[in-house]
């Protein structure tokens, strides 16, 4: 394992999730900050000069796309929590983001990166997509049940955000009068999620998939909960198998026993994520449930995670 | 219209559900309440002398089932806000319940009062089963659709409500501290809302119902995101139409146009229910989703509502 | 008693006060609202043809400034709930509200509204300038006791308020995220309404007043702590009788026993104001906690006891 | 430096502070936790065979004072972080604890580990009593500022803390329900900690002292809002450099500059305090405002601050 030291530059460090990314880095035995921009004071010589090795982008995405290619020509890694190279297809990108991808040989390049589900592949990256909080929580629960999966049924994701997921808000929306004892859905269809959740769980384009994100009274924190139906019927024990397996070792993924429901204070302000799921219908169905903190496991420690991984670091050096 | 005075009971006035009750009553222009009692100070003997003609009770099952027969007996009429009569099938009592029902005669008697789904039979009834708050905002939902849903396919009510509906608790997982900025599932498969949800419904013992109640972080209010599919496409005029017929003598329902989902801040406080859909898969699936304050249209207000349906007053007297 | 119908009009419907103000008013048995304006969509004309015999505005305060004269030379009365007529000297105007009156003759003729302190002079205003959310939660704690204040000694008034207060506001400093979990103290020195509560209490020039407002993370409602000190010492069954005989014609004013401190939740979504007190110090010295719904008794209901205190209908109309 | 290990035990682990010490000590870098008990499943036996030098006490007041002297017995260390060791002068424990102290030799000897206040003492302590939280929020605020203070004056404390405060409560008072949107003042004349915070200030018997606790309806977090009179006018600069002189080496105590007050989130989840100052009345009176997290610097990480002090160990080890 590397125990050198890695030079790091943050840019958009002044949203909530670069600043807690921002802080997990300064904290890092084997991170050393070279500098920390917000968005708008970001140059790029500033960051080449500063002698960062790699840099991660907590920006939006039309920023991202921008400056990804400039910093791998200067020979830097990136890994950008931002959703612009997380669509493996440039196709997607006009419906759901609103914009006509300029990079789309970078989209075939770009690692997803959900660490649990990569390989080797963060070791020889030099384009890191740190996935999205809800495709976190979500993927993480189902992708070790695909094969199982009835497709034939609709995989139901009915999840829930605390508002920090929408980042720094100037708006009435958004407002603590306007949210405080309130609760709602939104974006049924049109949430830029909802096609890295079908990509993420291999999903194709026939498979039905219905995600349905709430905005809950709390600021951090998205617990999911899934409805789903199987090719056969399946005994909680060959579905904790099936977990076991695929997390075998992921150290902070959890599995709770079955019939336990993980809540979602178990997770915030921490970098895990936990499952747990019910049997129904005999066993040809299931309630899965997962939590995870948005702004860690949903975007910074996850970040960190894929840091670790690209330059051999303990997956959770910095973590705990 | 009847436009006198009746003479009104209230037992468990001081529980949330019942000071909401007590509240109105004291202010309904057709009502003049006799007495106000806990579930623990209250006797038959004080409620039939205060010279009460309908009595309203806030009280626990176990009490509401031995209670009620006692007042019907003496020629009271009553109003029960507990699940003691709300099943027709006695059998799913020691299931659901916990108990075997000692007054089965009684199920078979007792109106379920959802009074946008009752006819005459309010003003005939000796005994009123006054709805659950989680069925009360699937019912409504979900029951004019009933002969265009898909029974090959699960019905899935994802619900969340704020903590009030658990009633005062003096216990530790719901205190503050626990709760506050907290957000679990509970009681999947084992609620009592369920049987109650799938009576309402009118599934049948085949049809696949699940059932996930969630806890906000919030006191008052209760959003139900149902996951639906049909025997066919529909449009959204359909929809639109078959709500429009099922709720054009119901005042308090409210139906938001196709793709517009309610929020849980618009009925809070108020006695109503709003309901949006919004459709998928061409109009072979839906998500639905309703709001109602759980102790308004989830219990008190919606007792009053029958209560004006059975003594032949305004359905929403005393309820603006 | 008048018991007629009096037509009348809300400019700034559509904020939080004004929203409240048109609600209450749409269920008051003697008021036919005739008009409900924004801030930005109002005009004379529009308010005069509509047959408003009184206005009532919730506008910001350069707005009120503005209006006033104009509808009062229309004949109409008005009910102003911004600060644009509360102060009596029009040389406090540039230095707390920064800018120069040019109706220094209407702050002579406005009538200060705080209704339990008011005679005969609402029956005959034409211009009713509504208190300040924190003054009316300070005063009528305090102005009964002004002549046993020892006003060597500062009078400390250490306020609480919910978010409400400052109207609809789309700033990040505002937002959910920002505000939930955080509580802090803002404005000393410089809130608009110190001027005012000096003002209410009398309390010239010399005497020291202390106001320290603060931002409770909750909606609705203000509790103030004042800490004073006595010329005299005083007992506890004589505060009661200063405050009994000064409320004594007050139904919105309710004194606790002594030593027993209200809370919040006591008047929130209601019109009244409670008041407690705790002697320190053999009756030297107290601590007095008044709690009000700063929309309704800090602003809207309260307007409300102003009209129909202005046109003879009973205090409470339209306030239970 | 010491950079050895230290064995360390924990008693009453499972309460809210305790969690908050076990999770530091474990990650401490010169501390091996060789045990956590409850409460109730604690032994002596258990303590010192698991070869613990310094325990750790989150215990009921009364436990403590049965517990510490068997423990010193035992040549072990203690830190208890109850009231039980606090005042220095056993007759105040009949009035404010109610109870009569058992070992008023130990009250004598126990060191009140305030570290910023402490100097050599807390190296050679057997027993170090860890301040409350209120009197840490206060104390750090005031301490400085006692030989300018105007003693004639009273010093006013209107404090405002989050519910955890209270601890685990199985009780209807502090279920969410209750407290959701609420705020209130409590134990005004009677509060355990009014003593503490007069004898940290060295007030004596008459100076008189005022100290008002509320109740923030959040979990985590002390502000406390201080009024207090100069015996002579000061100047901005003359506080700061009070300040920083007697905080020069504390490195978890900030003072904001002049007129900046801190807010509450600026230290939750931190084992910081945050001191801001307004001076009024051309220097003759202030408004100070500290905030601290009540379980990290009002119980929990003052208790490591202690343990590094009596170790020593540097002042923030493991607290970063």
């Amino acid at each position: 394992m590397n125990d050198g030291l890695t030079n790091v530059a943050v840019v958009g460090a002044t949203g909530y999730a670069g600043a807690e990314l921002a802080s997990i880095l300064k904290k890092h035995p084997h991170a050393s900050v070279t500098g920390l921009y917000s968005s708008s004071d970001f140059s790029l010589d500033a960051v080449t000069s500063s002698g960062a090795e790699v840099v991660f982008l907590a920006t939006p995405n039309e920023v991202s796309v921008h400056i990804v290619p400039e910093l791998l020509d200067r020979n830097l890694k990136v890994i950008d929590l931002s959703g612009a190279f997380r669509l493996a297809s440039p196709s997607l990108y006009p419906t759901w983001y609103g914009f006509t991808h300029e990079q789309p040989q970078l989209l075939g390049e770009a690692v997803y990166g959900l660490p649990e589900w990569c390989n080797g592949e963060l070791k020889k990256a030099r384009l890191v997509a740190n996935p999205g909080c809800y495709p976190t929580s979500i993927i993480l629960a189902l992708r070790p049940l695909t094969y199982i999966l009835d497709r034939e049924q609709p995989v139901i994701c009915d999840s829930k955000s605390g508002v920090s997921g929408a980042g720094k808000k100037s708006d009435l929306a958004w407002s603590f009068a306007e949210l405080y004892g309130n609760f709602k859905a939104y974006g049924v269809g049109t949430h830029r999620h909802e096609p890295e959740i079908r990509q993420g769980l291999r999903l194709g384009d026939r498979a039905m998939l219905v995600f349905v994100p709430h905005l809950l009274p709390t600021v951090r924190g998205i617990l999911s909960t899934m409805h789903v139906g199987f090719t056969h019927a399946v005994t909680e024990d060959e579905v904790v198998a099936i977990y076991e397996e695929a997390y075998a070792n992921a150290p902070v993924v959890k599995l709770l026993p079955p019939g336990v429901l993980p809540e979602l204070k178990n997770v915030v302000n921490t970098p895990r994520c936990e499952i747990g799921f019910h049997l129904l219908q005999c066993g040809k169905r299931a309630v899965i449930v997962s939590v995870i903190d948005n702004l860690l496991k949903g975007a910074a420690s996850q970040a960190v995670q894929n840091f670790n991984r690209m330059f051999g670091f303990a997956e959770t050096e910095g973590l705990q």
